[in-house]
């Protein structure tokens, strides 16, 4: 074996116990709630084939996905025609197999799969890593996590506006300090292709509108001019782009625009009920915000949509998700719509961290260093170590005899905070050493005791 | 986008709401006794630089990675001459990534990039998914959970005698029956090596050895003699692998046949060490046997090897591990040496839904729904669904109005116990019907009761 430099691929992260203890605060918080408004979990491969993946992220999401080259002889079935026609050509002679790169595709191949087991609506959570070939950047990560909700089988502004008081819910009891969920319509943006005489082309402008928190309202409007959107309707767009204002304002505004577009006018009514249902649900209206800048890149959504996002901290949305009404179709089941957002892990971990909103968790969670110094007196020590963890009292054996010194620094470096021993002295008398390491004091108790005194001291 | 059928590749499954429950229950039991032991998380990504993992697993286990090809156009450093050359030559030339193939390689990889972050001897677990490109199998899958545990920076037949202590309480507070944790050390089958005049070849008998359970003693003394250990010699070897006695008989047998040979004096004296250890540390002897026929196929292994098995169930082992020495020394750690084993989560639970050990989960886990069939009581149910959720009552409210036959018949399915509606009538007298779907029957109760009413109901 040759001796390599230790490193991890661009983009991807270990986790310490630091930070998975962090992360497991943030995801009971999480998941306690989908699980109280009556979601349940499945979980799906890494690997999908990969004709389950392509064609449904657009064709720059198909390029970000991770493709697995085939076992074996990858390349029997390509000939040297074949390999000069390049690398698109032989693609998907070598790989048939890719990584997950979300969690909705894999729940519509899950639901076609699945249909007898899950009577509809059908309500799921799902949280686990996705891949993407992305370029790295910050709060951006090649791994990350998803947490995923959705509600199958059904188009219901109620359940969209229960999924966003949840939503409210979640953030509220992580305390994430202004946070907003900026709401938006497919059908607005149907109509905003209609009112710009460029009519069907909502995909294009909303593959464009996505981009607008990274590259400006100037360079979308000019990219839409590249690809070919008129110059006068480019001006017109760019003015229902600027439109913040409150809700009701907002709503009119756009009801006085779109006036006569029939897709404008049912998406206004919509968001006027889910609005007013998340009020009725007890959420606050200041959280909710209608943004006509709110586009969602993927090709799927066809009704509302949305995303959260943390004022005052530069890291892009921490979740969004909409309606979509023709995903299983693809493998083969009809009729079958939903709505469904995701929460980026790492990124709620991140907004926390720089808000010093998480609790204060060390790498160590040892209560107790059972010290190892005299074979004499081992016997008695590892008793003492069966009857600790018998009472779960997080605690560890020194696992050789070695200085006395040594292990009480071990236990300084992980913040122990209570070191036990016998010497043959204490053996003899049926005494045992309590040393408390941020005190330095030592209390001397009788080992038919231990249970008590040791009970009493971690509970602290 | 064209139809496709729905489907998995081979080897992978998808997990529903009943198996993950099942499985959180499971992991519950394994991760609060790892902590009790004072071991800590790590997680390490799913992608690893290829380089991290080739030549640690053998020539086979190099097969079985799953390799990731390069973004974007992998072949432009491939030429038609390297083509010709064939599919092992262009390997490295266009994959650069690899999925993880087990935990214990990452982490030597964690350790020898965060050295100064975790104190030695260092503690840690580590539950994450590996994939292997194997030939799928009655509990053997593609992707599978492993639970892993580690001590590291020490070598110590007492750490290693806690750890199949805690590993035997897991199994008993999962409440496995007759299961055995069988122990080998990798110095006898050196001394193995040596007594049949075929010193130093104790790798080549380990990797034979290893499939003992799929392909039978027969084979496998046969499979040796195809590799060139000598005739006599696999007549003797044969006899050495049937020996089935008591340890301590065990122990006796090898000491007479060993004598002489410095590593099986050591590993005789090792191994009787960490079993007079077990049972200080409270565990029944009868738990752990002695057994040549352990060899463990990985060639990291330098001392004490085990495998946890289940007596009557055909599943292979549902763990295994053992003692390394020079594992981080690649990534340019010297002296590291460690203990180490994982669970096979799969497995386990395979054994345990086999053995009806699992506790009466369903795929739903929704207390009460909230009925919609009359848009002029819906403030009164959605206020309601707000309380009910405010206390932790896992509830729904269905998404649509529609008539109560329907929303009654998808509580049935989901086997959802309390179904709650208000009618026009009941609005009114300020009361609501709460139907038992179990036993029919329906109550009427004030609705500024509800708390009180319901909390009750759902504590049953």
């Amino acid at each position: 074996m040759n001796k390599i430099k230790p490193s991890l691929p661009t983009g991807v992260k270990d986790l310490g116990p630091k930070e998975i203890f962090e992360r497991e605060y943030v995801l009971k918080i999480i998941k306690k709630n989908f699980q109280v408004y009556g979601f349940v979990p499945i979980e799906t491969p890494a690997i999908e084939n990969i004709s389950s993946l392509t064609e449904k992220y657009g064709e720059e999401g198909d390029k970000l996905i991770y493709k697995i080259i085939n076992s074996g002889d990858y390349l029997k079935k390509v000939t040297t025609q074949d390999f000069n026609m390049g690398y698109k050509y032989i693609l998907p002679k070598i790989c048939s197999k890719a990584l997950r790169y979300d969690l909705t595709v894999p729940l519509s191949r899950y639901i076609s799969m699945n249909q007898e087991r899950h009577p509809f609506p059908f309500r799921r959570y799902q949280i686990q890593p996705v891949w993407r070939a992305d370029r790295p950047q910050k709060g951006r990560f090649r791994e990350f996590y998803q947490c995923d909700v959705d509600i199958v089988g059904v188009i219901s502004t109620l359940s969209e506006a229960e999924i966003l008081v949840m939503i409210g819910k979640i953030l509220k009891q992580l305390k994430i300090p202004n946070f907003k969920i900026k709401v938006n319509h497919r059908k607005i943006l149907k109509a905003f292709a209609e009112y710009i005489q460029e009519p069907k082309k909502e995909n294009i402008l909303a593959v464009s509108i996505d981009k607008i928190d990274k590259i400006g309202l100037d360079k979308v409007i000019e990219e839409l001019e590249i690809k070919g959107i008129n110059k006068p309707g480019c001006r017109k767009l760019r003015e229902l782009l600027l439109i913040k204002n409150s809700n009701s304002e907002t709503l009119s505004f756009l009801k006085e625009k779109l006036r006569g577009l029939n897709s404008g006018e049912i998406a206004i009514k919509e968001l006027k009920e889910l609005i007013e249902y998340t009020k009725v649900l007890d959420m606050d209206e200041s959280f909710i915000e209608i943004d006509t800048r709110i586009a969602r890149g993927l090709a799927y959504y066809t009704g509302t949509i949305f995303e959260v996002i943390v004022e005052d901290i530069n890291i892009g949305s921490i979740g969004g998700g909409g309606r979509y009404e023709s995903l299983t179709e693809i493998f083969g089941l009809k009729d079958c719509p939903g709505f469904g957002f995701a929460f980026g892990l790492d990124r709620i971990h991140q907004v926390m961290k720089e808000l010093d909103l998480l609790p204060e968790l060390k790498d160590s969670t040892t209560k107790v260093l059972l010290a190892n110094f005299d074979s004499s007196v081992q016997t008695t020590i590892l008793k003492l170590a069966t009857e600790l963890r018998s009472l779960d009292i997080v605690s560890e054996i020194y696992p050789n005899i070695t200085t006395l010194k040594k292990q009480l620094s071990y236990a300084n470096k992980k913040k122990i905070q209570y070191v036990i021993f016998v010497g043959p002295e204490e053996q003899k008398n049926s005494k045992f050493v309590i040393k408390n390491m941020k005190t330095g004091e030592q209390i001397l108790k009788p080992i038919n005791e231990a249970s008590e005194h040791l009970k009493l001291l971690t509970k602290k």
